[in-house]
């Protein structure tokens, strides 16, 4: 079969492409194993490095996923499945509305149309965000059956798309799935301009030697998950038997409800001997605001009903991040 | 100002605007009230009659609710307002698909476009629906603060415009609210093939002195308003103090929750020496399955506390009906 993995070049949908590769197959259309003969990164631009675990693995196709004829192009098999990951981001969207719903709503129908031009039912995993929940009448923990007033047109793509995978699957176009992501960590790289950049920050940097200014307080509290738990939650998402999804096909992904001073000490416990740059909290008002606005914790029954995986600590993380990003 | 409204050639439509011909004046972008000097009903084809009220007083456009270009050119002042009402309703939705995304999704969208591209904050007003909600997870009570997992693509396109209101509203390009409607009723006219059809038929048949034949058994139960309170509560809306509206700018109308005894015993209480033709029950388990998914019960709380009309009795309704088709 094929695999479709849109924003294939970016963080998650690199890690994804290799998990697929060591497994080797996916459930396909069919409802039997089926071996991946064919892996596809989409993206609109190569990635910084490409893994060497790839090379020979996947092909790289650049283009815009809000080009229709791209992305029936793109779907052109019937035993395919889709890891629909290509999203401008939460700053993003804050910045230019006009991409937002370019990109998130249109290109999310351009790949729903395209699947459902296919026969049979192939598989969609969606990635949907926390981010769908916000605005003053949120409650202390939000999950499956809260409602969905987002307050950032990114959470309101995401809140659409999960409608829309919804009424897909529920009229027999496809067999979809939306998984609803907390925070991830440990992104790579560089920090960046995002409110959330310090939550991957407070990690990578001090492991890196670097010192890391915090813009919030250390009880500071959010739930968040490990990129090698989510990648295996799209997976098992992918996995599951729809007949557990029921009618409403989207599941808030496990989490790890945490606060800074605990990411801190997680990151001291398993770094060891390792020298660490220095942390240092210097509280930044405008951080402040954007940061008490998402939601503190999250539940995710669901998740738990259909055996998705959860990380038991934020030390696995950190050890994940070491093992893939500083000795690999 | 110049006020529209989309569907304006329907039912509920030509309801809206004899009021507003009524009332001559609306809250204009400016935050002052101001008078109606151009009242336009746009829809795509023309009503079976068109109200003398409205003589001279509103001009028809027939058009595209998904033609851009049509809806920019409507939209074609600063000082104006939009009831966006026209909808592929339910059971058409539930036939042609693409024609609900067209009419629903992408109509909309060419709305809210159309009044962004104005100078200020032009008020929208969305009708949604009850049927956003629906669903194996579905309370016994919806609401405001409920989920929406809809099960019709009526009720996802009204879902998602919902959320797009919102998403305009918070970027500051227009000042939207919507609407949430529950069954209305009685509707004037023909019976149709719409599962909903028997709840004005109850009233309408035995008022005409035809008979009707109830699908349901005589303790089914829903929530239901008057299109006289519709009407007002549409109104009410738009008026509204915005900052009360908060992040969120959907409010469930208020309802009348009944069972069909009831709104039997109301019928026979108001026609008094009318003569009525005969109900009787022929249960239909297709009707039946499709009204065994419709909420049981509805609050509204939020309209509540914006001080938005509501009926006393099933009684007004009838008389409202009585008034406006019979003796008219």
């Amino acid at each position: 079969m094929k695999v479709v993995i849109t924003g294939g070049a970016g963080f998650l949908g690199l890690r994804l492409a290799q998990r697929l590769v060591e497994l080797g197959r996916l459930t396909g259309p069919s409802g039997r194993p089926e071996g991946i003969d064919q892996l596809v990164l989409f993206d609109r631009q190569e990635p910084a490095q490409m893994p060497a675990a790839l090379d020979g693995k996947a092909i790289l196709l650049l283009g815009e996923i809000s080009n229709r004829d791209e992305i029936f192009h793109l779907v052109d098999r019937d035993d395919i499945s889709v890891f629909h990951l290509a999203s401008v981001v939460s700053g993003g969207g804050e910045q230019d509305f006009d991409l937002a719903i370019r990109v998130n709503l249109d290109g999310g129908l351009n790949v729903l149309e395209a699947l459902r031009a296919r026969a049979g039912l192939p598989r969609l995993v969606f990635a949907s965000s926390i981010a769908v929940f916000g605005g003053s009448a949120m409650p202390a923990v939000v999950g499956d059956t809260v409602k969905q007033t987002p307050q950032t047109t990114y959470g309101a793509t995401k809140a659409i798309g999960e409608l829309l995978v919804n009424d897909y699957t529920r009229k027999g176009f496809l067999d979809g799935r939306s998984a609803r992501l907390p925070t991830v960590i440990i992104r790579p790289g560089k920090p960046n301009l995002a409110a959330s950049s310090f939550v991957s920050g407070v990690f990578r940097e001090p492991l890196n030697g670097e010192p890391c200014t915090l813009p919030v307080a250390t009880d500071t509290v959010m739930p968040v998950l490990g990129y090698r738990t989510i990648v295996d939650g799209l997976i098992a998402l992918h996995e599951a038997d729809g007949t557990k999804l029921g009618d409403d096909r989207a599941v808030s992904l496990p989490s790890l409800t945490v606060t800074v001073a605990e990411m801190i000490a997680a990151l001291k416990r398993v770094a060891g001997d390792r020298p660490l740059g220095e942390i240092t909290v210097e509280p930044d008002p405008f951080i402040e605001a954007i940061v008490e606005t998402w939601p503190q914790d999250a539940s995710y029954e669901r998740a738990t009903a259909l055996g998705l995986p959860r990380e038991d600590s934020l030390d696995q993380i950190v050890e994940a991040y070491i093992e893939d990003y500083l000795e690999g």
